[in-house]
């Protein structure tokens, strides 16, 4: 017989579930829907509803019912549920109200200037919210690291990675501080001469859209499940029963949303395939979120730009939107492949990609364990970007540190996961293909079959039933390992 | 100084009114933008909401509030509000929240069936959910009557009309049920070889989408505050702050869709201007379904089918759809004043439409009584659509006893508050005529703003601060009487 305190525990996070659906929803109706002006009401109806969500899990009977509940009377997936469960009740115990409050506040604020500090490249503007903005997240980040037992880093990063040691991050990133500069220089060095012919537009909406929608079901979304909107930031939202994904078209280039539509495939695919069992329970959510990413970038990185998809995709482009020069097949694989160090992340390329990641990381990580104040970033920016890029980048804020949105909120610990994602999209894919050797013959035939139910099965219904290194372990016989990562670029940017 | 009790009590319906809010939103995506795939999730989720409210408004500590509290602390309008408070509370402490969430969960399938069985005229197939809904109502009637002291359907009723008897709605109706039958076939008597010519489609979406937008901007709406989509059944839902409106255009026909838009931004124009300082409570809501609906047919009906309005519309027409005989400014009156019996009760004309709420209030009212089962319902209605209209419509229930959605989630008592609403439009719209003696020769020059403005003054800005016979008595100057639509079908069908 099973317990019914935990039955009870079960409960109530069912309960806070569907309360997640009501946010989730209004949160995607923000931002692809609603006028301007409905904007002060939906503010406050969300933050109501972080507040009752924060009060219920938090509530003295979830407390009573945790500490009643006996793991021993639990099967395994209710063990691994009850896990979830401890981790979000501890997660959201541990911070005072008045903090989360502050920080809502300041993150707010800081946001809204850096609305307008940015397009001005005005950093001066910026720097009295953002420092607000960094105080408070240096408080979180003491009073998490108190309670863990670790390095306040550490305790800011596990938020979005639980269990993920700054040790184990740091072999990570210093394995890919030995290569990648090196493998960048040279993709570049080979790609010498051989600029691709760009898309000539322009490029209708309408036509844009039905071409996403035909690869999204090509991917396999279901569209039974889920919507693809338009929206100033992509991005992919909803809940797993109904999953609303966002790309934003250009008139002038076509690419870039249709890969930005295959990148938010990916997450979605994650989302509609986690554990039906599970689905009302933490231990029925994704993973984390280098794993979430790990799936987008598998569906962009690993299979959206390879040769074998790129050339699959030419008589859907010109069925949707003419032939032009641009669609031979040859000069499509060199425009998703195209190594072009710049300044702005999000428009960079597989290669150059990992080093605005390494930059962001030792910035945020030395400013929140004191080392350095919000006044150095500029300067350990350039340093940073002439470095690893070889980009001159003094006072351009704009295309500079004012560039990303994550910070002002206080979202520090959550720049890594991009890359951890990459290098676990390489690592599923190598193992993907090692349990299908058919796998890429299957690809180049137009089936992508073998590696989506392999995903399925390995990656998305576990949803959060195991931890993340067993998850991975499991998956491809051994912990997260960079060298999938060095092997897949060095296969495509160099022996290619 | 203000009462701290009733501050508190402020406080737990601001929480309310967010809570609405999010509900709101998630009931308005369900009907326009959801796949169908997300439906089980979003019932949940609705239903969880529906809980929570009911919790928060029936907790021990709003009762205790609510007997603590010292109205004579308290001004006229917070006086106001705490009668609609109390209203509220005493609405939601009468029904088990067992039976709340049976009902909404009931309702959200039987409309899942309902959108299936319309199309396929499968009457048998949509019994067995419906049944279900009927069974919840019939217990909620019984309920209520209880407490209330009066017939179950009364009790029903009185969810949409507070305060209405079934004796007062049968004095209307039975003085409803003597003259309309002859109006109405003197009025098809005099029609009688004067077709209008009907526009000739296709008519592209986009295009009555803009035609739409131009009109609803002419009359007021506010499109940062609000939206126009497309849903099978048109509705106007969203919050005061951002009022989302639907229609459905038809590609054969143009002035469906249109004066669909006009009737929902009368509703939205409402919703749009209710008191600004009474948003977040019950006082600030708008009055009652009649008053609602007086709003949308004072602009559909008083204004849009005017033949002063519907000369205006000719050159928009034009701009947006092409010229063509139909577009004849006589021609046009005719089309929007043509009076046709027909099957369905959303596209029934100004004169027959009450027949069809006859129709439905004998049928609806017998069913919650216990004197007929669902199993009647489609003789019922055949041989009263005999009776009223002359019209046969046996085995049709695509376009007879299907046609609605209101039944599907238990909405009986709905149906008369649209006659009373048409009556209430025809009593204000001779009110501002003698207030603003130039308010027809103003619409004629194309300036509506006399009417808006005094609807405005009247209506929209006293939200729930005065009871219904209250507010159409300082309105109009006597309670309501259904002399005035009498007078106004007169002049328009039988004399204009
Ligand atoms: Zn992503
Ligand atoms: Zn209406």
């Amino acid at each position: 017989m099973t317990d019914t305190t935990y039955q009870q525990l079960e409960g109530r996070f069912t309960r806070l579930h569907r309360y997640a659906h009501l946010g989730a929803m209004a949160g995607w109706d923000q931002l692809t829907m609603m006028p301007t002006g409905g904007n002060e009401a939906r503010a406050e109806a969300m933050a109501e509803l972080s507040v009752l969500m924060h009060e219920t899990l938090t509530a003295p009977e979830t407390r009573r019912l945790l500490a009643a509940v006996e793991p021993s009377s639990l099967n395994e997936a209710q063990q691994a549920n009850l896990r979830e469960i401890r981790r979000e009740v501890e997660d959201a115990t541990i911070m005072p109200p008045s903090l989360v409050e502050a920080q809502s506040l300041a993150g707010a604020r800081c946001e809204k200037a850096w609305r307008t500090c940015r397009p001005n490249n005005d950093w001066e503007g910026f720097l009295p919210t953002f420092r607000e903005v960094v105080r408070l997240s240096r408080e979180e980040a003491r009073i998490r690291a108190e309670a863990a037992g670790c390095s306040r880093y550490e305790a800011l990063l596990q938020k979005f990675e639980p269990g993920l040691t700054l040790e184990a991050l740091d072999d990570i990133f210093n394995d890919l501080r030995q290569w990648l500069p090196g493998l960048l220089s040279e993709a570049v060095e080979r790609q010498r001469g051989q600029d691709p012919v760009l898309p000539q537009g322009p490029f209708g909406e309408a036509d844009q859209r039905r071409l996403g929608e035909r690869v999204m079901r090509w991917l396999g979304f279901d569209f039974e499940h889920g919507r693809l909107d338009v929206s100033l930031h992509p991005f992919c939202g909803g809940v797993p029963d109904d999953v609303r994904l966002t790309t934003r078209y250009r008139s002038d280039e076509c690419l870039t949303a249709l890969m930005g539509i295959i990148h938010e495939t990916g997450h979605a695919r994650y989302e509609q395939n986690l554990p039906e069992a599970w689905r009302r329970q933490p231990a029925g959510r994704a993973r984390s979120m280098a794993v979430h990413e790990s799936q987008s970038l598998s569906f962009e990185m690993q299979l959206g730009r390879s040769a074998a998809f790129v050339r699959q995709l030419r008589p859907w482009l010109i069925e949707a939107l003419g032939d032009q020069p641009a669609f031979d097949a040859d000069n499509l694989v060199r425009l998703s492949q195209q190594v072009r160090p710049g300044l702005i992340r999000v428009d960079a390329d597989e290669v150059s990609y990992p080093a605005h990641i390494l930059l962001r990381y030792d910035i945020e990580r030395a400013l929140i364990e004191g080392e350095i104040e919000v006044e150095d970033i500029p300067t350990r920016w350039d340093e940073a970007m002439q470095h690893l890029l070889g980009l001159d980048t003094r006072g351009n804020y704009r295309d500079g540190c004012l560039q990303d949105i994550h910070w002002t909120d206080g979202s520090f610990g959550y720049f890594p996961t991009y890359s951890l994602g990459a290098m676990l999209a390489a690592q599923l894919m190598a193992a993907a293909r090692q349990a299908e050797p058919q796998l890429d013959a299957r690809i180049a035939e137009g089936d992508p079959s073998l590696l989506l139910e392999w995903l399925r099965t390995h990656i998305w219904q576990q949803g959060s039933l195991l931890e993340t290194p067993e998850l991975i372990t499991r998956a491809t016989g051994e912990a997260l390992n960079p060298e999938y990562y060095r092997r897949h670029l060095r296969a495509r940017y160099l022996e290619g």
